[in-house]
């Protein structure tokens, strides 16, 4: 039973009816019928003009949406243990030509404002010091947070008063929606957000992810970028097909709520062995050496974190059965 | 009727089947048991142990075979009209961090090794001028031309002379096989070939082509480029799935046949219009804008090329009764 | 007696008393008042508010100018034997982040507006071609011609329909200037010119090349660039100082003349075994190995440029004896 | 009376009198005599074999060294207060073509042992994680301490476990070696550095760094690295006639003595208010705002660092009434 990453999980069956639906001649690139429909079809969702390119990780989407703020010489700010800066192998780096993540703490991977006013006090506004030109927050955090519409307003302000782009990376995207409830262009765009990285294969796709952008301008160098990266995938007509089958019936958020509810279920068994509140489909637990043991034992896989600590992640299909199983154990553990 | 490009052709039902056999939950990224199997699958192919990496765009196997060769202050031979060189958007330079790539003539967009020579020879060797660190090919050619076994080789012992890495663009490769027939390590890493983008989205996939390397050293730091350049698909195994459908039962080659027959067809109708041999799928013919306006008006879709020149591509799952069509359209322009 | 090239000529005497004369504690980097001169000097000079930066080579000038005007996805239109296409190592690459050197024709490797054109036209306007952002020519050339200002001003107005930036490299500016006469900002910004690299090494100078933009936004990102590739010299007044001391009573007019004077003496010489006419201070001959032998027998050092031709670049230093002695040499030859 | 920076210094004399000696004509670029000298001039002073390139800053030469160590995708460990990380505009990550710098603490900005090796273990080996190249140390520290031949060797043996790169950016070099005494190989090459950044413009030189490879074959590279980056003068002998100057009756030593000597004198009025430890020639100072203002009323220069302190760095040729002015300023502030 795997707890390891929603990564593993499979695609809904959707996704696989759409990519047979798509499954015929057309035009190569993005310029067919599916692909064009995006900027409509997100534009809708989130209540204004935006532009919607596919791209077949989160790691490019985070990179083109960063390269479109940052220039090689500036920086970004990001927290300490943004995917961004610790588990995408210097893509930001490389995308950007060499722009600096600048690390920022926050408990749970949160940023508060007053952070990110600190951190560009402390650069001197001269040629020897990297100057900051964007912002990335991750929601729902590494560590399974969510951030309010407000707190990412609060944030949003200071991006524009510090005049820096605002990015923010949605691989978890639909778990935080599912939890927040309300219109996805409250935390987004109304809170001052300018590129959302969109994540849908942790949540049913196969192998698109979108990069929005909110200020439309940003995205023909973009798509440049994408190509020059070798994004553009030439059948992008199937990429398409994928991410349309999950917005359709709103499927991309009720495999959220799905996957929330199973870290949820989690969360209750493990009581005061919770390192963090729950609020997407992250679990991070206390557990001895032995008790991790235990439950891997008993057909648990799950990823050791911190000292005595565990991770626990849970997808959009996974059998309830695995879920209580799991939730038993860790009752079973005592506490 | 579209004969613009074969990125335009549907994906083989197999593969379709192979993804939906492959969706269950697995190991993420190319952990899983399917991505495992490629080096040994693809070692089986070529006889002789190889590396395989999926990515998902053969830009993407193009540059990271090249960053592999070419340190950014280096330069890659190849032809003037290189899909590298033309059409990816500046993507070489963007891998290899900025090295040159020097571009050579040769009808066909064929290559010579005493141009090869040549070239180098140019070149003084000291700090001021950028040194080929590389050479690339395509076969088959931007033009539907296939290099023999023995002209690889003959180039492949020019690279081996100049200490340049090798790289084969093999986006149309299964083209080239079927018209030479033989072995595939014949024209490949018998002849010296180090790095070969083998293409399969032409040719029935979907989003995947690999990048074999038969020199394995050269994989491992690859593999890091592959993830910081935002290739490396969470769920590897979708991937992975398309290109071992292909590979049963020999359909990556039946594939190629299916689409250089087509060309084949139009290319005996075509007769004295031909601009050049037509060895794979792809048939470049002399027509007058009137000729052109008057295919196009029966529903015949192709790009013009030089002036009174068109290409035509023809695709592995073109109907039989198009070619046929267009076969006899062209007879009908006369001569 | 060399004739290898300018830089291999001394140092004006009146830049090491201007550098003794600046040999006092002053602020560092650019900070120092020689340095906050220059703005204003070369203000006056090319009669237009203008950015001057001092850097430490010709190559860096360049470099930082193309990075000012093109993208890293980017092109840049030059000779194909502009320096910075054949002898910077790849540094405008470096700079720019890998943007594409786009290598056109012309006679002693000067450009025409019609060639510009016409390799715009010949891309297309997509995401997989690389389009150009900037036009790059040498005045003086590689071959020693010179652009008048009305041929400067024509390719200004061809930069200026095709949106690209306009460079000038200008290691030879000087000697351009000494044969055209006239006002220096007739063939530069009055012409289109946006950036110019004004060289001053070969001229008479010890380290300092200054990087003149008639666009004087693009100087604040240059010099953070400047910085950023380490050119930003910690006792800058020392640079600021040398070109000053060239600026002062027109030295680096004078010494262009001189050293132009030497290649005159030659050209006379020379007659009918010139490959091109002598317009600034190189020459390029006709010479058998034989004569090329005998020459070199008799104390002349210079390189072998085009089978059977030779280049000789004189000095602003260049004793008239040795110009004599050459013109003598060649005389001697016969013709 | 400025206490900014050593880089506000004049240049020795013998400097001056160095490049009046070297004006002449000769080869260009590193061809010349005095800059072949450099590699066998080196080579003695260190008692090893090793290559000299001459720079023209300390960033220039930091920045070639850790390209030579540390491939794109690669890490750096250094201290979070190293200048590499703080002063160079992101230098390190242009170089290096987007390498991730990482930031380590320690009192004073020195490393430990232990430090280094947490790092490493906190970091995964895998594709997802940024892997460290190198370690960068500097000597002496961004706070005026200085690593003992046997603290260096301690980190030396770490990067050879761990299989880093050891660079040494030695801007103040001449001052550590000043305070220590001994052979200048012993805590460079013999305690395990590989390269380092040997300063000479804070300590009277006016435009040149030297960067000393122990592994001379890294230099060949950086040799192009360094004409690519625009650092190759075309008229090197006067880069190299500056340093050899101050080699020559060891002026680098009695330099780097003489700047220590006015930073102990200063020190010792302070007593209690230092920060640290005084060990070259910076002085970290407890002054409440209105003590820092009466010095400057006074006509004392220097920076504010940290809320209640100051930096003051003396200068080789700092007149000594500056530096006695300056001690009984500060005794009559009290304690």
């Amino acid at each position: 039973m795997r707890f390891f990453s929603d990564n593993a999980a499979a695609v809904h069956p959707a996704v696989l009816e759409a990519l047979a639906a798509a499954n015929r001649v057309d035009t190569a690139y993005d310029g067919d019928a599916l692909s064009k429909s995006l900027d409509g079809a997100f534009s809708d969702l989130f209540g204004t003009d935006c532009a919607a390119l596919w791209v077949s990780t989160g790691t490019a989407a985070n990179c083109l949406a960063l390269a479109a703020m940052v220039p090689p010489h500036g920086g970004v700010l990001c927290h300490r243990e943004a995917h961004i800066n610790t588990d995408e192998a210097g893509a930001p780096e490389f995308y950007t030509h060499g722009a600096k993540l600048m690390p920022l703490d926050g408990g749970g991977a949160k940023l508060v404002p007053e952070t990110v006013r600190d951190a560009r006090r402390a650069i001197r506004a001269d040629v020897h010091q990297v100057q900051p030109h964007a912002l990335s927050i991750t929601n729902a955090t590494e560590y399974g947070l969510v951030y309010r519409p407000d707190e990412v307003a609060a944030l949003g302000e200071v991006a524009k008063e510090l005049g820096l782009g605002f990015h923010m990376d949605g691989a978890r995207f639909a778990n935080a929606m599912a939890t927040l409830g309300g219109h996805p262009g409250d935390g987004t765009w109304r809170a001052g957000v300018d590129a959302l990285s969109f994540g849908f294969v942790k949540n049913g796709g196969l192998s698109a992810e979108m990069l929005i952008f909110f200020r439309r301008e940003w995205a023909e160098v973009a798509k440049i970028r994408r190509k020059r990266a070798g994004h553009l995938n030439s059948k992008g007509r199937y990429q398409a097909a994928q991410v349309l089958a999950l917005l359709e019936a709103d499927r991309w958020l009720d495999n959220g709520r799905a996957s929330n509810a199973g870290a949820a279920a989690i969360a209750e068994a493990a009581g005061a062995r919770l390192v963090l509140p729950v609020e997407a489909n992250e679990v991070f637990l206390r557990l001895t050496p032995d008790e991790a043991a235990s439950l891997r034992a008993q057909g648990f896989d799950f990823y050791d974190w911190a000292e005595g600590e565990a991770r626990l992640v849970t997808s959009w299909d996974q059998p309830r059965a695995e879920i209580e199983a799991l939730a038993g154990a860790i009752r079973a553990l005592g506490s």
